[in-house]
């Protein structure tokens, strides 16, 4: 009798993935690499493991303080001496895509085209408190276009991912569009001081639950004087009123935002829409803030009713290639949120197609080879005829087992026998 | 000016996978995950990392000494008291799929069908020496049936992957068989001592490259009594001369073999033989030995003439569930060493065939919101019927740009203007 030394849970907040799941994330997983491919994107993969210099490098905001941090080996580890964390590891696993897509870039330009379009599916880690469909391992679904500083870039990164959700089976979402440095215009116009723009735009990012009252309250009680709280308001109730609130801001802005930023909205909203793909909206919305401190000009979201938060994210971020080359790189990206897409099709009971003929042979134990061999073969012409055959031994409560292979999608059954039927 | 602070090299070991390299691995997966579905078996995944104690287990052999060990994070970490690795780390990333699938199995046991056919693909880490060609990182492509005592595990693990090997376009491969209780009741009956069994083993598996005084020379060097090496090498030459080496050892071994063994070696063989797929031979080869301790039974490697060593091996392993559980299961598994196949495919300059139209367009700069809304239109219509379409700004030096982009090939181009071409 064996002894059971050993853990069978995964380790504490990651998961494995079942049949049935695994099944359904290959194919969404084909459904985004196919359609990706067909907007010119390519695929790449990096090392799950990254440098601590690079993952402590403030470009990933308080996921940094995630990192599963990898021990040091040999010679290199001294643990009599060691005082800190960062003497024990020098590497890391990777808490998102775009930073070593960074460095990625940084190491092969000279072999990629420009622009590069790059497709990322990969996992990636952080050590998040467990809960209930957050896990510590999970995959991101990135597509990032390198290279490209006109809004081209936002265009076909919105459209590539729009039209990826709706070949998932997505209708009905709302593609969420702003811009950093608009952002900061409005909160300069407002009279906010430089360090204290953060704290506003994390406000503002809540006005759709808390509404214009709340956030005027909010600015208030966080003591921000009340001519700049007025003057913030007074901005959004003007948006509210204009035909066109992107032509209002141009206007008013006009001396603290650079020319161009409200038309380049503009127009990446108006190509998206003569695409003519259909079921979904984009709108600019001057609240949308999102938390990475990366990002440097258009920043994007889409969000599906039946979802709470985002389902999708990104924006353009044409200063982190810099950071590794010292010259900076337009750069400009969008995150499916998969695990996300999976979460509410699984909820939705939602089942993928079955393309092949499933049959079951059922072998009777201790064939004799010739029979044996009379199974195999068979099985193998059906299998080149392009069916999928599942070769198993006959169990003694057959109808059991049968109804199981039911279960399992096996429809046809050939038994084999040791010796011709009596009947 | 941005300041390259980041190091902009992959790990010490690990690399970034190029485009071209990346399509190539995908269409292998792809045909491996297909192949292998028709054969019934079905892909899971497991998380990358697992527990130390698991990774601990003398499971691995010498891949143990190799496990990336992750940091204890938070309380858990105490490094002023900490006095070994095990101190410090509480989870490390697996070096294999074998033991994260019995781990899994264990757990799930009761969801899953009986028999298990499972498919893993997906990365594992040793810290080997860097070398050309071996990585730290590495994909690993794994069928394994749990659940099923008998050679229909064997039959239908070797049929699925010679199948996969020759979608993938290889040919004229060899499998070889043998089995571990043979390999037992040969050393046995020779006279070694059962502690000395390993190193005749390692010996044995010289065969091939020392032959037969190769490794009768090497025995007696190694200090073993000449009546055991005379009479080891003895039944090699009574094999050589037999019709069927396989019956001539059952007759010999008959005292120290279990019953069945060699009769269970030849109904694999020839069962394999009976699906007719052709290409490959299969032969039992009794100096196979394949290094890991945990094989109970039959043991396979695949190799190609082109590429020395094997590209693909297994074998059963019917205790290592019971390690998780209490309870043996049997267990076989074979794996395809994906990254030796992608490298011969490489070396190979093999092209994947190309499936789609692939178009690019050029847009000049600056285009009027209206004319860039007739190329996102066209585009989208193209993508919609099935074509790749790449959306390009327009370089000045348009010719080098077009010879990049075929050289990518993109062989069709449409350029937009921002005014109608003047001729």
């Amino acid at each position: 009798m064996a002894k059971a030394t050993l853990q069978k849970k995964p380790v504490n907040g990651m998961k494995d993935v079942l049949p049935e799941e695994m099944q359904l994330r290959q194919w969404c997983m084909q459904i985004i690499r196919e359609n990706y491919k067909s907007y010119g994107f390519t695929q790449i993969e990096t090392p799950c493991v990254e440098s601590i210099g690079n993952l402590s490098s403030k470009q990933g905001g308080e996921n940094e303080k995630l990192i599963f941090k990898i021990l040091k080996r040999g010679e290199k580890l001294n643990i009599a001496q060691a005082q800190t964390e960062n003497d024990l590891a020098d590497s890391g696993l990777r808490y998102d895509l775009t930073l070593p897509l960074s460095r990625y870039y940084a190491n092969h330009m000279s072999e990629l085209p420009n622009p590069f379009k790059a497709l990322q599916m990969g996992n990636v880690w952080r050590a998040d408190r467990p809960q209930k469909g957050r896990f510590r391992q999970f995959m991101q679904c990135d597509i990032d276009i390198l290279g490209e500083p006109g809004n081209l870039a936002e265009i076909e990164l919105i459209l590539a991912t729009t039209s990826t959700l709706k070949k998932l089976g997505f209708s009905g979402f709302r593609v969420r569009i702003n811009e950093r440095r608009l952002l900061r215009a409005m909160a300069a116009y407002a009279g906010f001081s430089e360090d204290a723009f953060d704290t506003v735009y994390i406000i503002l990012d809540k006005m759709d639950k808390i509404g214009m009252d709340g956030v005027s309250a909010e600015l208030s009680e966080s003591g921000f004087a009340p001519e700049a709280v007025e003057k913030c308001i007074g901005l959004f109730e003007g948006m509210q009123q204009a035909d066109e609130p992107l032509k209002y801001l141009e206007e008013i802005l006009k001396d603290t935002l650079e020319d161009g930023v409200c038309e380049n909205l503009i127009q990446i909203r108006d190509a998206v829409l003569a695409a003519g793909q259909e079921g979904f909206e984009i709108v600019f919305d001057p609240t949308l803030v999102r938390g990475m401190g990366y990002y440097t000009g258009t920043i994007f979201e889409i969000e599906m009713p039946e979802f709470g938060s985002s389902v999708a994210g990104g924006g353009r971020y044409d200063r982190m290639v810099g950071r590794f080359t010292g010259n900076d790189i337009p750069a400009c990206g969008f995150s499916i949120g998969f695990e996300r897409i999976i979460t509410i099709l699984l909820d939705r009971g939602f089942r993928i197609p079955e393309e092949k003929t499933k049959v079951a042979f059922l072998l009777e134990k201790n064939l004799p080879t010739e029979k044996l061999a009379g199974a195999v073969k068979e099985a193998q012409r059906r299998r080149d005829a392009g069916e999928q055959v599942l070769m198993v031994r006959m169990n003694k409560n057959k109808k059991f087992q049968k109804q199981q292979l039911e279960a399992e999608g096996y429809h046809e059954f050939v038994e084999f026998y040791r010796e011709a039927l009596k009947n």
